[in-house]
């Protein structure tokens, strides 16, 4: 799913439709299939060849946009088997773990596959993603989604309990969306590159505190715990407002850093209880 | 700065140090300098070969760890001449505008070049930037930063006001990071292509009804105003909790589609007064 | 409704009933009248006398705890017309207008009665409220409400549009929970003791904006805008989280001081564009 | 310190100052005693009798604004020698303990007395607060406190542990802010009335969690787990804004009620792990 699309709708393009009632709508656009609205039939055939961002009518005549979703509406509208994280999450997340194209990552557990899908867009077709799940279902499904949006050869899914560890070495980052994460760090850490990144979400406060006290070892450095909140807001011209109800709740993030440690090699670094700076101390970068 | 970095530390890298006292450090390793810290000085020219994640000491036999910045490391300790905008927002904005390898992506102004090697990082090598700014300072320091990361060739740099338009045409997304961004959003529906995605932030809700009233026009739709709010924890084994003070407004993020309007065109899309569902109403991706 | 009832259940108390499945009903007990639940019936006739914080049986043998509902317990509760403010709010709008016994305080519009009646709580058998409404209905049904928590003699029910003024002076506090409070600041300025505060809610920033605006006069200082959200957390034992969805926005609210400025009197205090500090100077409460 | 104040300001009262810098300053009127700012010498022996809500000038001929201060300045402007509940909590508090005139609420520890104050207030004449802290030092200074705001005859120090259990019975709400409340349970449950209310406010998620699980036993029914955020914003007429910084977290709010259970007594309630709901499920209030 490289970002090379024509303008121009093609068989095989995810297409988001939005009527009047501005309800989103994705569908992948195959041959001789529609879209059913109560607004009128779109017939995808008629729509191939025509400019993204356009406006067309179903046989109702009622207007329909047609537009190229974003990433977050692609994370939104998939299909799901379990809790997915959500777009808020994802692109912190992808930060944190200093992905960029190129990149080698591994995750588990799969899941309904949405942090698979973001990882290997951005990792581009010169990175790779390691994807573990022990669980054949939620495997079909980002299976599925790989296809559809092209992707599924920057991507290699391990139908595997990860207590056993990962194939992979050296690996640049590593997320773990798992109900006991505490249990795989050992794992992770043979995985990952010195210096690489850990990554974990967690629901509970419980898991927070267990999982936070098992990185506390001479393995891991710069802990970090964070939480995002997205506020979404109302639109109308004269009543912008927050909306009544939102999202209070996905999951913590924590992050880590595989120390490189040689040999009979405790270090000063280990020894006081303390805290990591949350602000910049000093700084050149670029 | 592909993610192909060799596992050893090399000189040009960007480094990320980090003593007893947990307070990080962000330096690019040049032959013949040094970091100089209360815990003693690091010659850099006796970092190169060792692997990222590794401990090395100090002349005063203080540990210190070696670490490879992840993206939003790069962000926080950037030298900056104006705000920037943070890591919990430059994740999201890039999910938002869909940006991925290959992607033509406009931004105004370029600022402190936060956003610009953000984006320029994930567009990777075959994608590109084109970041405009009236003020040359700013584009000095982006300019500087951009090639420390080794990113200037991805990225154009205009010193220029964006009354006059922008150069580039159907461009995947486009991000306004200026006092007023209604006045150029002729500009940027000019440079997008169809169906193509507008970011804007803004500080105040003054501006912010501002925007989002001249966003409500035939040339855009599906508008959307969110926010993120980033709660870190402190990592104390047994005293987790939130910090106390945390950053509580940076700024509001908007963002829209270009509609591709063919001439004479009012549409009914455009006639009520409603709201975009923030709810996924049905969808298939994947 | 002073807190000096007996232990026990008598007729005429609100009773909090909570079962098996923890869901909470709130009645008042009349003679002859029961609570059905799907766990079977309670006669209040067989609860007089019981002490409050019991355990009794319905006639299915099942266990329904007795509770004295809290003040946050009766808001939530109560029959509404309108959106209620929450107790979230309530709460900390007490504290912001120094609401205590014997406090005269004015509101407008009454609205379903909910703030009506913690002010009449607070403010005790010495202290009074007089609540405007133009529309009879609210009215009735604050009567309604006020009437069965015996508050009734504490507050004057007017229905009357505030645009022609209250008819107090010397108002130790003013709440304003309308449409477009910027109408009725004259009105209240004239309602209020020297340096009596203003307190108003409006849910949109719009309004934000204007009522802000309209306050920066030199009638009123110390302008604070505020706003409170409420995160509650999911209580298992060994999952605690917080709820996965939350009341995102409610209102925000706006406080100020009314300026006693003699004939022809403008101030210094007004020239300047400024903002008041947030935090506290110096001190010596008590 | 009953809202029975006159309207003009006299010895003993508490005054907020404001001048054109907008920072607040609180005093006790004592004779013969001054304020002096930057701005010039206020002579406390000249305001005697001025109406609050005055501007009076110093003898550098500034305005300076004369307040009395809402019960939140008295708060926020106390001295400390502890952590103070903030007013955000303080007032949510009040209505989760159900507090209102005639209450007899007991607290643990006292600290510098800010949930004291308002407490006193709130109970007015009828009712009575016992404060327990083991510490003498900030007793005195919340004893000194309640003597300059009128309210020390509604209090009842005690300088003791509370191991040893507190004095009082039957009590309507007690609060604990002490490091280990979960130590103080049983001794709480036998100085509440049937039904009573117990709050708690805990900083780490360790200690939430602690807590929690202890509240989990067949004496507590009815646990709420909350947290309440505030958030200030600027107030420039044209640049209306969320503060850059806020305070992120001051601590967790834990309620319960006591459940009066006879001898012998389990019950069908505490069988299931569930959760209470945070929405109403069906009311009559009032």
């Amino acid at each position: 799913m490289p970002d090379t699309e024509a303008n121009d709708i093609a068989y095989g393009d995810q297409v988001l439709f939005m009527g009047r009632d501005r309800k989103p709508f994705l569908r992948t656009l195959f041959p001789g299939e529609q879209l059913q609205t109560h607004d009128g039939v779109l017939r995808f055939d008629d729509l191939v060849g025509i400019p993204f961002g356009s406006i067309v009518q179903t046989h109702l005549k009622r207007d329909v946009l047609l537009l190229r979703p974003s990433t977050d509406d692609l994370i939104l509208f998939l299909r799901r088997e379990t809790q997915i994280i959500f777009p808020k999450d994802l692109g912190y997340i992808l930060l944190k773990l200093g992905i960029r194209p190129g990149s080698r990552v591994i995750e588990a557990g799969t899941g309904s596959g949405g942090l698979t899908i973001v990882l290997a867009m951005m990792v581009g077709p010169t990175g790779h993603v390691y994807s573990y799940d022990r669980r054949s279902k939620p495997l079909a499904l980002a299976r599925h989604h790989l296809e559809r949006l092209h992707l599924l050869d920057r991507v290699t899914l391990y139908e595997r309990d990860v207590t056993e560890g990962f194939d992979e070495r050296d690996a640049h980052a590593l997320f773990l969306d798992l109900p006991d994460p505490w249990e795989y760090l050992n794992q992770a850490h043979d995985a990952l590159r010195g210096g690489g990144i850990i990554g974990c979400t967690v629901p509970t406060i419980n898991q927070l505190i267990r999982l936070n006290k098992a990185l506390h070892s001479y393995r891991w450095f710069y802990i970090q715990i964070e939480e995002l909140l997205l506020r979404q807001y109302k639109t109308l011209a004269n009543r912008v407002r927050p909306d009544d109800r939102m999202v209070g709740h996905t999951g913590f993030l924590l992050f880590a850093r595989r120390v490189f440690v040689s040999e009979g090699g405790d270090s000063q670094l280990f020894g006081e209880e303390s805290e990591w700076g949350s602000d910049a101390a000093d700084g050149e970068a670029g």
